[in-house]
């Protein structure tokens, strides 16, 4: 079976990074798979490639690498890192797009990378999806175990995420992570996370009340949004057919309120 | 040989929604080929996604798997497809996104998936890409005949595609399918289509003539546009290193008329 | 091994023609592994595709098949050519995409493209991607020698790059080659070539002078614009966390002078 590799960048699709890349990971060893997960990250938004990740690793085969290169400290003294976790493994700076995972999964081991002898020469300071975390994916594909890379550390970077907390009032404070394509408003509501808290009667955003709870979006009807689980496990507000963005005004980072019964 | 499937959706590459896709299928069998066809069909434009696909099957070898999720009936009664045609295999949902593999082949047999032990589970009422659509196909390039997957059908969805017809006047009427980033105005008029008809003399849109019929862009003369058959076999409205779009002020849907000699 | 061919184009990702081209090398050798460097060349911009692949090729394994499509005078006159250099093969249409490659290593053969009995068939007016290129990088991958292509030609098209030249006050000139996604300012400036003629003393662009020469992004000060080595050799203007082009209102083009010490 061939190594897997998926990858999540904010190079975009314009240059030449990805490719050369994805020339650095094959240069190790052409014998690998490489699949795109998106490099159309914002730059620089460690939140979001985090949620990305979060949002695709465990649908692929035990043992698929996963490389996140967003990372603003590129050439600083920050380090580079290979988790492993849930059967997967996880490489890049050591700047918190792995916190997700760090919550989420029970984290084997965390190595920080300093076996400089896996690393492209020379080694820019400025692109090192290409000279280190790329190759250093495919020698982890290539069989090299990955206490060869470095010593094992536990004081890697985590950023802050909030649990879901009920007010006095019976509320539950959320934001709109993101909202995609279609306009669908991503929200921070974990529909895990509150099941243990209690269940959702209504929800607000950006001043705008949402009554309707459904299970797909063809259950909607259309130009009222309504609220339901989305495929990665988090609450949205969509509309049928059309954006509810446009429909309630409603922006990245709109606080989102909900109303257990 | 490794099985060969190739993707068409209108899920953007921002997301993870491609990436979760591929996961699920490299899941059911690592040892898959995918192909990107695009992901940037309009978001729920069916008979966009129908006539991408027509464009681009047949340059595929034989027993390729096309998958399309251009879906916005996903969780509703909505069936869900496996079409055999032309040597090759189609699935997705059954809203006429296969209307002009119908149109132009001889089908051999459709599907109605209904044998969920292949599907990946639990399944969600908003990803059938993710959950259906993605390991069905993969499990078909793993060798499971496609009858194991449901029972044949023959009242599938088809768009209605009307045929090419010469008025008394000696004018074929067509629509602009599809601007392309060149500015090329795609029509809806097939040159195979249009030679049983009658040989064109000159066409018309947005109200104004195009004189000029040629085999290649580079024939064209600058700030001039000019007719063509495009590599898809459909006619185009060029111009020579500019867009014909704005140079004739042209809209995906206008009217295409097209004078006989 | 399976071969590798990579892929610059300036198609897009919207429209059928990556598709397309794809399925025409898979059906010649469907053991064929394809990357994606880029398709968003800006539309017939030959320059911008010269530099991604002169960015990209050599991080690619030996023997890597480049296809560039970049083609403004498809189904004109113009050769179609085979270059091999540096142990990779290049293919594309004989309008000085190859350029960067002629200019920086010895090419041992340049073979103008005449077998048509490896062409796709019929071959097209507007798509020599899908019907020449891709098909000729496939059979060159599934091991055809390049000489049973066509004859060799010296007489190939190459775009005039200029020398870097220091006058007489010290001063080198370049341009703005491209503004990348992060908005740093990619120049024409190869370190390399610079540092045959003297050491960099301060950069001006668009009126503004850049005093700041560093090693890594991370190295910058926010809101004051650098300069550094990028990751391809040239210098670039950049500003960390924050896009140079605005805080410079610099454009594609502009001058960019170099004071030498």
């Amino acid at each position: 079976m061939r190594p897997l590799i998926t990858l999540i960048t904010d190079f975009g699709l314009r240059e030449y990074f990805v490719g050369a890349m994805k020339g650095a990971i094959l240069s190790v060893n052409p014998d690998t798979d490489i699949v795109d997960v998106t490099h159309d990250v914002r730059s620089h938004d460690i939140p979001e490639a985090a949620f990305t990740l979060r949002c695709a690793y465990s649908f692929f085969p035990p043992r698929t690498i996963h490389v996140v290169v967003v990372d603003p400290g590129v050439g600083s003294a920050r380090r580079a890192l290979i988790v492993s976790a849930a059967g997967h493994y996880f490489v890049g700076p050591d700047n918190g797009v792995f916190s997700l995972i760090y919550q989420s999964e029970t984290v084997e081991r965390v190595i920080s990378i300093t076996a400089e002898h896996y690393f492209r020469r020379p080694v820019s300071d400025t692109f090192h999806g290409r000279d280190i975390f790329g190759p250093v994916a495919a020698w982890i594909g290539s069989g090299i175990e990955i206490g060869k890379f470095g010593e094992a550390i536990s004081d890697y970077v985590k950023l802050t995420i909030p649990k879901l907390v009920r007010d006095a009032a019976g509320v539950v404070r959320g934001v709109v992570l993101h909202i995609d394509r279609f306009g669908n408003l991503i929200t921070s509501i974990s529909a895990a996370e509150l099941a243990g808290i209690g269940k959702a009667r209504k929800f607000s955003v950006a001043g705008k009340e949402i009554h309707r709870i459904v299970r797909s979006y063809s259950d909607g009807l259309p130009a009222e949004p309504f609220a339901l689980v989305g495929s990665a496990g988090f609450f949205e507000i969509a509309a049928q057919q059309s954006s509810a963005a446009t429909l309630l005004q409603a922006q990245q980072g709109n606080e989102v309120l909900v109303y257990l019964e």
